[in-house]
């Protein structure tokens, strides 16, 4: 599927897409479609960040309240959305031993205590350590700081990072950090690349 | 539950009582949240409202292509949410005869090819015979025309209307209209209501 089918699509079938681009999200995914036709996916991607910059803090943070805890209650529960839950199982957070699960459980529930929103961190581009030391580290931050590293970043394309638009291992940058990073539409979901490239 | 409790709920509460307020935007819930305390329902209602009202247009038109078509495939196909299905059931959309069903489903897809967007009417305020009526009528309108009764009502606790956040009949005004009445969170739902003041 080339990016002139998918500019062809009817609202629907464009929401069934790609609704999920952004976390439960599907308003945003069907807003977006008003502005096709896109030149190509960087330009889809543009203006999914450019819709979810311009909305107020609040709706930020909302974007941010949509996403599953790590290692929640959606996981155990397996309620997560598939894209969470690859991305999730990727890092190994189906894998933690009871005392790992216990200690996640206690940090997600002060970080969200503390913040009002969720820990994010992208977690397909990380491993269990990873993610834990991060969480550990980052529920000290003051609150700016950490909303900062969430939702505040500038530049449009580079918004969306982390848990809002998934990271594709086969983009995986150089120099990859735990969060927000340039990353397209197309790599967003593997099965969404499969079937845009078949 | 009274208003003190719903706002000290912390925010996955929140979203989890009230996330389809408006339909399938559960970033809406997540984002007002972020107004805590609210003062009454109205408040939160309005803060809904305004929230939505706020939205670029690309945005408002996003919330209702989150709306499932009336009597469309997801009705049939048992993929409604709890909310919506209440709704159509109320209005009969499950009890169309074949050459009934045949007839919403063309007209519903003439109006999304015209306008890019459902056809929004409250069906909880009306029946089977109003429903298939106004539909063959509103599809002929002008796009402008549509599109305002659909999403630019100028009153911000008149804005969220019909579908988007439903009304209740036991809420149901003097002069109903079928779209857009001014409507209380807290009959949104009436499992809702239930819960809220039980």
């Amino acid at each position: 599927m080339d990016m002139a089918t998918v500019n062809a699509l009817p609202y629907e079938d464009f929401v069934n897409l790609l609704g999920n681009v952004v976390e439960k999200c599907p308003i945003i995914t069907a807003a977006v479609w008003s502005g096709r036709p896109f030149l190509n996916f960087a330009a889809l991607e543009a203006a999914i960040s450019e819709f979810i910059d311009a909305l107020p803090e609040s709706g930020k943070e909302g974007v941010l309240r949509c996403h599953p805890d790590l290692a929640g209650r959606d996981l155990r529960g397996g309620t997560l959305t598939r894209e969470s839950r690859e991305e999730q199982t990727g890092a190994g957070m189906d894998a933690l031993t009871s005392a790992e699960a216990s200690r996640v459980t206690r940090l997600n529930e002060e970080y969200k205590e503390r913040f009002g929103f969720p820990f994010i961190i992208c977690a397909r581009l990380s491993d269990k350590a990873t993610v834990l030391r991060q969480l550990s580290e980052r529920r000290r931050n003051e609150r700016a700081v950490e909303r900062a590293r969430a939702v505040e970043e500038p530049g449009a394309q580079n918004y969306s990072l982390g848990r809002l638009v998934r990271c594709g291992p086969q983009e995986r940058p150089p120099k990859c950090g735990l969060y927000r990073e340039r990353q397209s539409v197309k790599s967003v979901f593997p099965s969404l690349n499969r079937s845009l490239h078949s």
